[in-house]
């Protein structure tokens, strides 16, 4: 009846680009402190759970990466999928794989690319989410208070009648809404954002796969039975989110309030906001010269970058490749990554 | 009584970093075109003058980079000077070197780093000055018209009194003038740019020399008689410019006037507005991707340049440094080579 981590890692971060690539995703990146998100992440919850209890999803070609970022994980509980096929895949097979060593387990499911300023904080709440998941069973998830109508996120209502003040019951999920919906959920004081980051026994999740997504359910008895045939029916499995493929249709869905400075560092714009600026604005990760400019964000992983006379921009350089963008258009740059593969410049992403 | 050419390439040419490096500096770029500017300027001349009547007056720090950009020319023919002291000693030790080989010589002296768009007429107007260098003697500058109150040149004044319509008496010089007394002379018609361009016989040149700047011409001498002394007696001569010391003071100074398409390519704005643009007014000399961007210029070595959003952009960039400046702010490159040599980051320059 242990803890059990599973982190998700299987991202491409294409809106991070040039600083992601293919071969090296945002999970991998130092964006914000010194380890990789992926390591901070395990690090984070490393108090609670040790890496023996551990399990990181990915994609087969970043195998290697998790092994280089997480050394002291033991390798056959990196998952490896051959496709992306979504969270609810991803978790059912890492819940299977618990399964056969700790019926009775309960986990914990978070990406490995958040930013969470409120360490303590967030332990002391996944040991509650924990505790009453053992106690009592059903599904938690962390509802983060939001402070802006986004439009990019998904959104949880409260329905008020959960067991105390800050651990409700889940009314409901909504998906990325128009703004106009979104500033009316912000403004009501009912709705969280939907984190990604969940608490649940083992077995009641792996029960409620079998229910609400039973091809999947077969699919991954299937890999268990014969590893060999993960290639074959990996892909074949249904691509679908765990939220809107499982917890959306489960009753037991409760949400803990979350005031844990979190933040999922999205885009480059959301990592501006998170960078220290000076008197002028002007912010700097790597080397930067700033001359008579404002509101700039240079973001480097070698390359020096000078600014003469200009405002509101990201500036972002690697050797090979420099973005420049304007702060609200960081949601764009898989524009410019779907340009250089059309161009056949498949080498600089 | 052969025709010389003396190219100057001396330059640092700071207002080109991060192209530009202290090692590498403007005249050995490719800035338009596929050559370096060295190289363009000698191939500009070469129907008229060969590697065996060419000098290159250069750093002596730079003399193996003459010797690449241009492995046809004879060595002995660089000169490479321990400092640089301004354009007049550079262009009296080049004459001094042609006089002892051909006192009755004429010779053409050429900034290695200009962009001349109209070549032909170029060396029709340099020929003609020579020839008339040749039969009468005198001074030559080529005027250039001047199309904007440009506070960065020099102005040449004619005085109406050539020997026919396009070749003038030159009235007097004008330093950079500030920007009000630009905009009369370039309205007033009488003014041209001074190209920094000059044609003269060798040495009616060397007597100018001796008469008013003597010690510069005592200097040269010394040098000559002993060339071991070089390093000793180069650091210690006036450091003047050619216009200023000698040409200011000559009696029989010539203009013609020059519509040839100069350009001294000054600057990284001087650059942009050479580049063909497309239809949102964006130009790349490299490898760029423009998405809802306008009016930006993509200087690259190498690195793809992505702009998203942005406008009225200079974006430079090579594997090491990145620099965005505002059109307007071009010359003040230097104000981060600064930066740079303050915060003890001179291996980037």
């Amino acid at each position: 009846m242990a803890r059990w981590l599973v982190i998700l890692a299987g991202g491409r971060g294409e809106r991070f680009w040039p600083l992601s690539r293919m071969m090296h995703p945002k999970q991998f990146l130092s964006l914000v402190g010194s380890e990789s998100m992926l390591r901070t992440t395990r690090d984070r919850m490393r108090p609670l759970i040790d890496d023996g209890h551990t399990w990181v999803v990915t994609g087969c070609d970043y195998v290697g990466k998790v092994k280089e970022n997480l050394p002291t994980l033991p390798v056959d509980q990196i998952l490896g999928e051959p496709v992306g096929r979504n969270t609810a895949p991803s978790i059912a097979w890492a819940a299977s794989s618990i399964a056969q060593i700790d019926p009775e387990g309960v986990m914990v499911v978070l990406p490995s690319d958040h930013m969470i300023q409120h360490i303590d904080k967030f332990r002391q709440l996944v040991s509650e989410a924990m505790e009453q998941a053992q106690e009592r069973g059903g599904f938690y998830t962390f509802g983060i208070v939001p402070n802006h109508p986004e439009t990019g996120y998904g959104y949880i209502e409260q329905d008020g009648a959960g067991p105390n003040f800050h651990v409700q019951r889940v009314a409901r999920f909504v998906e990325k809404p128009p703004l106009e919906q979104a500033e009316a959920m912000v403004q009501s004081g009912r709705y969280y954002w939907n984190s990604g980051m969940f608490v649940f026994p083992v077995m009641e999740f792996l029960e409620a796969v079998d229910t609400h997504l039973p091809d999947l359910s077969q699919g991954i008895q299937a890999i268990r039975q014969d590893p060999r045939s993960l290639d074959r029916v990996f892909p074949e499995l249904p691509q679908v989110s765990v939220d809107h493929g499982i917890l959306e249709k489960v009753a037991s869905m409760f949400v803990l309030r979350a005031d844990i400075g979190w933040d999922d560092v999205g885009t480059f714009a959301a990592l501006a906001r998170l960078l220290p600026r000076n008197d002028e604005m002007n912010a700097a990760r790597g080397h930067a010269v700033f001359v008579d400019s404002e509101n700039v964000t240079a973001i480097s992983d070698g390359p020096v970058v000078s600014c003469i006379g200009v405002k509101d921009l990201v500036v972002v350089a690697t050797h090979d490749a420099v973005l420049i963008l304007s702060p609200g258009r960081a949601q764009d740059v898989r524009q410019v990554v779907q340009a250089l593969k059309e161009g056949r410049h498949e080498h600089l992403l």
